[in-house]
């Protein structure tokens, strides 16, 4: 497994055709906005390190089903509820150690997702794409790589399908059959930490018919890839890693990062295509992968317990730690984030083993826990407002904190409680600012609603995946209609 | 273990001393007010037939710790996180399969209370507590019996603590030593189950002091001592169980019980009792019977199974089933279900072994469970209602339905989609009426919000066991604060 | 104007043909399933009453546009935005009051839309509905009339129109013309105070196609016509107004009535038909009658201000008044009552003059209104169980407090803080049993969700109030979208 | 009355000791942070346009009760409760014309308040505060002059009282008393407006005691007086109004602004002080003005008409529009910002004439409506990012999108619907981003939060506003309770 530190130098190596703010930035490694990003995916490495975190060794690795060894859970393939456990609790703690978006889940969920639907494809068809996809997982596992995992498409015009488009491009497709590979062509939105990451592995968004067979495409590419094409987001309060990075960016050390992926014409050698024109699969690899990846939302609980600590805080800073309300709103927070967390280990513990030997999570339950993740971080950042005050909007910049003039008019009147530091007032107030009107608020909210898919692919799911037809007949039975 | 005709004929011969509005009841084994509360004990022995119900063996029954022997899970003392887990299931599963509460979790919840405290008892003041109570616990397992788990007392002003109020008696207390045993005084109020129920099981309701010691009092008894008085509760709608019990009641098969049980100077023998004096350990009995207490209502989700069930056919008798507006209730109400079924099993499978050897569910994650089980049936309660439309509260009686002359103008005007039997239709919107307004909603609303102890109860004990200084450095080292 | 008892003598002289729970009324007069909802519509009279009353003078009368005299407000014609206001405040008034539905406001309501579309039916097709109308207005102001206004039909097949049904008579419709009126068949469900009324008023539930123009109907008769059967609704703990009318029935003075109203081939003159084929009208007749009903749920803030006031006795009585969630408990549901209040006076105040002379509200606000009401009451409803404990459903009967021979155990038990009178305790859990979960739901709960329209209704109406096209607008202005 | 361009150069005059982001601005007329903000308050100024905006005329003017010239309604003394409706009327018309804070609120609300106590410690006291408040009044409604009215002292720590605090200054004091007027020290904190406005309006925060006299006070200045120094409040995304002020910023026009205010020993004349000492009229100025600052948040609504605008416009925009659960979230939407509305219509209309002859609202119905403010526009704008997508956190800048290399690929890969430009479709992505995530949120989310006082302020005032008494008898009747 590698370092925090070998991920970082590996990466610093990729060469990335990126763009951001309207520019082409020739030197990633050093750049503010992404370091921040960076050192986000480096925890996940950090957590790994035995020495450093023995806590956190039993859920932070495990061993490869392949090859025996000692890998990083985010390059797993789970062997056993345990596992999907372990995701869940991994999920938590990086959390709350980041209170950011540490961005590997998805590419954990691709691979996980994969090593079913190549299983499954394969014992159709007899095509060996699971031999290509195993092949493929070993080199990630070994190498301890970061892989991003590319699903939503541009979609265009979102009331028609893929073929109905007037531009064909708006979903990722193979635009030329080569004797070696693929060309493929269009772009992938929305994908969190594509330029913190060493593979992509791209997925069909949507279940396709026969008509979009060309659409139906899961493949995976080194990140750097020619004619691969990375812009940068633009968020919310995003140059102030730039201009404040010490105090007024609120979480000075994390944060998550978000590009679009173009790929303009790009070729894929066959041993990494991982699924072609069997368009009968994809629906069923995009349930299974969403399964797993909306059970990944656990993370959110770990950004909420930041939020929840940081809430208290700012309440014994101010002297309002001991009104009751206050009190009253702490317990209500922690009450959404535990339920939250208590749904996605339901999902988890109540997972089973698919025909491939990979052990997939309740899908019913995956769903719900999501769903429920679009809505409580909201109320847990409105109540997180509330403790806190106006300050988190109004304060002044860390700069005139240490202007000669008046840094000792914002020091005097930004005091609370005898014996708080001024400056840890501000840190928190500013951390709170992040995480509910700021970069943050991209993780905890924006994240929460789309991430993984937005609340009515859940709500679909959810009545897909319940025995309604078991509850009417419940229902018949004690008040006397004949079955 | 016994059959459901063997536990119905084996409390039948119980003498109770029993009032009912204000009537002594001298037969109880035929009152028509009862017979659906008994019938619903009767299905956990139903359920535990292998023979009849081969599904729900491992999750009904349990093999003794002590004897090795087959028995009911209800009398079984958990020996493992699946047998957390199992229980939580079998209270959806009976929650299902009766439409309301089954009464018999109570007792489960305090012989697996007593299996821990009599053991820590002993441990402390080498008492012999724990001895004494597992010759009880076997006997209740070789017989199969029921025992109502006792704790709510009457305590008078709730802002006094035991010793300060004016009648010494608002909480059951013991008046008398004598050689043999205690005479004890006092009552027990809300006693689900009760005159179903072979055996009673008291325990103090709250942490006591010093001064309350003659307080700090847990003992059984069979349900008949002599002594030991039952007044039935007068509940919404419950002399329908007389007048029509066919198709008004909603419920036709099942339904709750609920009774003061008033304790006239009781004698109980030293070797029934299992707590005397030992007020610095009612504290620690309260939290861990509450903790199991509040897993328990996971039978909650049963009984939304069945009002969503009942919605959706409802739903399908009017023609409303495929209106978007309906789907999205219906699928609300799932999500707000399966929320709460994945809470409680969340802290079962987070259990852990205590020092005696019993297993204790995450006593956080319980009372989040139990304080979102405060909140949600009321929600699926009110779109119950929305779906169903306003008959349920205007229809008119099942003997209009019936009568001579005006039967027609009920059937006819009654009448749902073509080919829906009326009476169907009136059965469901009965069902609906019962859960929602009528007496299910005992079970289903009342006793969700002060069942296993008052909302208020689960959010102290929330603020008890989170962790907020963890949560206070997470945030603290994101943003830059020395710890 | 007539007094409270001059309205009982009147309403007892009527010949309804009734049957409640399979049995034919042959003295309505002395029923006590109908006495307390008799009562409630005698207090429309009783604050009316000057005398006794002065405070309540301005609210509950108004002078007739007709004849310039003093009637009461439910038989006026708005004339003002503070006609309108008024009728809100009466509205709370009599709820807080009653703690009930009273029924008198649909029949006003229908008048009051009847003044409008059949002075519109009139302007675009030469008609003499309007004069035919102001005829029938001014004796039912002059006698003091209680109207009935039915609109609810059966509808069947909810998915399908008028016509479509496989039974015609499904929607009340015409049958045949005479000479000298019309014969209707067909029935009107949850007809609110039906046996209470002297006249009963028909309109049409739905818009109406052109293809349903038999349906297209709306006139008045004596509630007595032969023909018309009433049919009484079951309904939550209705005969405790029977066995316990002294305690256990919780409101001991006040309650609600829904009858089915079968049509069975009625003869109706052609001076009481007041709009007959004109089913370009039906649309605009329902909107407006609803968006006046709609208004008309200000009385659920009366409702509640006893709940609440129940709530805050209950609190008092049992020594919990003072602790802190309580306090906060008790603001929320004034927080919620005041909001469904404001919402009322909103649409009045905003309330402007139809062409026929007649005010009407803000449809939008009116709409808006009534949504919260399907809501709100239910949290206010919850918020009051939780404050009450589990005893509104475990408690002993009346009978049992008063048996001569446990009387005294009840008694004990039950007892509160001292100094409080048991029986009152007892009288305000029931109340709050009544409210919550009993007869008093029915008016508070249920007939919030379905009453006026059920929550759907009203979601259409909103959308087509509101100017989407202005918002819009507004939008692409500040950001820079050219109109 | 000045014209919007006049507003603009007399503001431009004023000599600000102005710092920002750690630098002193000497040209605060150009500062680009500045602009927006400024712009906003010249818009109630053009509205007030009578030529240009006829339709407003009446809602932003009235005819001063002193002079009887045409003036502002900012300036204006209400004088019935139709200037109360205007005054909601004016608050949402500019949210829904400038989609932000317009700043001008809190001036005129003190005004108003001052214009009720100056009154009533004359009274009590002989003084002739009111007649220095009206020929100040008078300066200000001739000029039509811009007023910050500050309120919010720095507070230290909030468990402790002004004279508890360790520093002094933590609440805004008199430190001297001069033949001629006072010397001033403390600070304002979240001041709304501040350097846009002519004059600055103090009043005390909070009800003082007798210990506290010098801490009560109310006086005004020009706001550029010597000694008052200025440090602007860093926000959310603000430096988007430099670097991308076209597209990214979301709203192009308009914002707010917030100041901490540094009063460094400032002069007052006798002239402009309006309570010195009277620290038993504290209380009631705080609650009166904050009465009217409550009401004032009907802006709100028209903020959330312009989010509810945009929503619609990007389903529109993106294919999503006949979606059945996009309707339904808009209607959602619609359904809580018009009940925001309601509540602030209904205080103005219940509104009454105070003993100085002003106007003042409903006390409980303003709390009312505040603290609904305080939690839907959270769940307004929760639905707005649902509606949205991800794109309004991972969408490449507007300089990606005009780049010469990667523009096409931005603007391909955003494209939505057939026909729709891809620059608007970005333009109101980028608004939802603002109101939700970025600059506009501090406005409709934080502000909404904390802005004429935090939650638990308005909760106690409905505490001590409602008539918990009245309530009690009202269930005391029905339930058969002697009174």
């Amino acid at each position: 497994m590698k370092t925090a530190q070998e991920y970082i130098d590996s990466v610093k190596k990729m060469r990335f055709e990126l763009y951001m703010f309207g520019e082409k930035v020739t030197n990633h490694a050093d750049n503010p906005i992404i370091k921040p990003t960076r050192n986000c995916i480096a925890a996940t490495y950090e957590l790994a390190e035995e020495s450093k975190f023995p806590q956190y060794h039993n859920i932070m690795t495990a061993n490869s089903h392949l090859t025996g060894k000692e890998i990083n859970r985010f390059c797993h393939i789970h062997q056993s509820t345990e596992d999907l456990v372990n995701k869940s609790k991994m999920g938590r703690g990086l959390g709350t150690y980041t209170g950011s978006c540490f961005q590997r889940c998805v590419g954990m969920d691709a691979l996980n997702t994969l090593s079913m639907t190549t299983y499954d494809i394969d014992r159709k068809y007899g095509t060996d794409y699971n031999q290509r996809f195993l092949k493929y997982l070993q080199y990630v596992q070994d190498e301890d790589l970061v892989c991003c995992g590319a699903m939503t498409d541009a979609k265009g015009d979102r009331s028609l399908r893929p073929t109905q488009q007037t531009d064909p491009d708006q979903y990722l497709h193979v635009i030329k059959e080569k004797p070696d590979g693929i060309i493929v062509r269009g772009a992938k939105l929305h994908q969190t930490g594509a330029v913190n990451s060493h593979e992509i592995i791209c997925m069909p968004t949507r279940a396709m018919r026969e008509e979009d067979s060309e659409y139906a495409i899961s493949f995976a590419l080194p990140s750097d890839t020619e004619g691969i094409i990375y812009i940068y987001g633009r968020q919310s309060s995003d140059t102030r890693k730039i201009d404040s990075p010490n105090m007024d960016v609120g979480n000075i050390l994390y944060g998550g990062q978000e590009c679009m992926v173009v790929f303009n014409d790009v070729f894929v050698p066959w041993e990494r295509v991982f699924m072609y024109k069997e368009y009968d699969f994809t629906g069923d690899l995009v349930e299974k992968f969403s399964a797993y990846h909306r059970q990944s939302y656990a993370c959110k609980s770990g950004m909420g317990d930041i939020l929840i600590g940081a809430s208290q805080l700012i309440a014994e800073y101010q002297g309002t730690n001991r009104a009751s309300h206050i009190k009253d709103k702490i317990i209500d927070m922690i009450q959404l984030n535990e339920t939250l967390m208590s749904c996605s280990l339901a999902c988890a513990y109540e997972g089973y083993k698919e025909a491939s030997g990979t052990y997939l999570v309740d899908t019913l339950r995956a769903n719900v826990s999501k769903l429920n993740v679009t809505k409580f971080p909201y109320e847990i950042a409105r109540l997180a407002q509330d403790i806190a005050g106006g300050s988190i909007v109004t304060m002044p910049s860390e700069k005139d904190l240490k202007h000669t003039e008046i840094g000792e008019y914002v020091a005097k009147y930004l005091k609370g409680v005898d014996g708080v530091n001024i400056e840890n007032r501000i840190r928190v107030l500013r951390l709170i600012e992040n995480i509910t009107v700021g970069l943050g608020a991209v993780c905890y909210l924006a994240e929460s609603m789309h991430g993984a898919g937005s609340p009515m692919a859940q709500k679909i799911m959810i009545a897909r995946q319940s025995n309604i037809e078991r509850m009417k007949n419940s229902a018949k039975r004690v008040c006397g209609i004949e079955p």
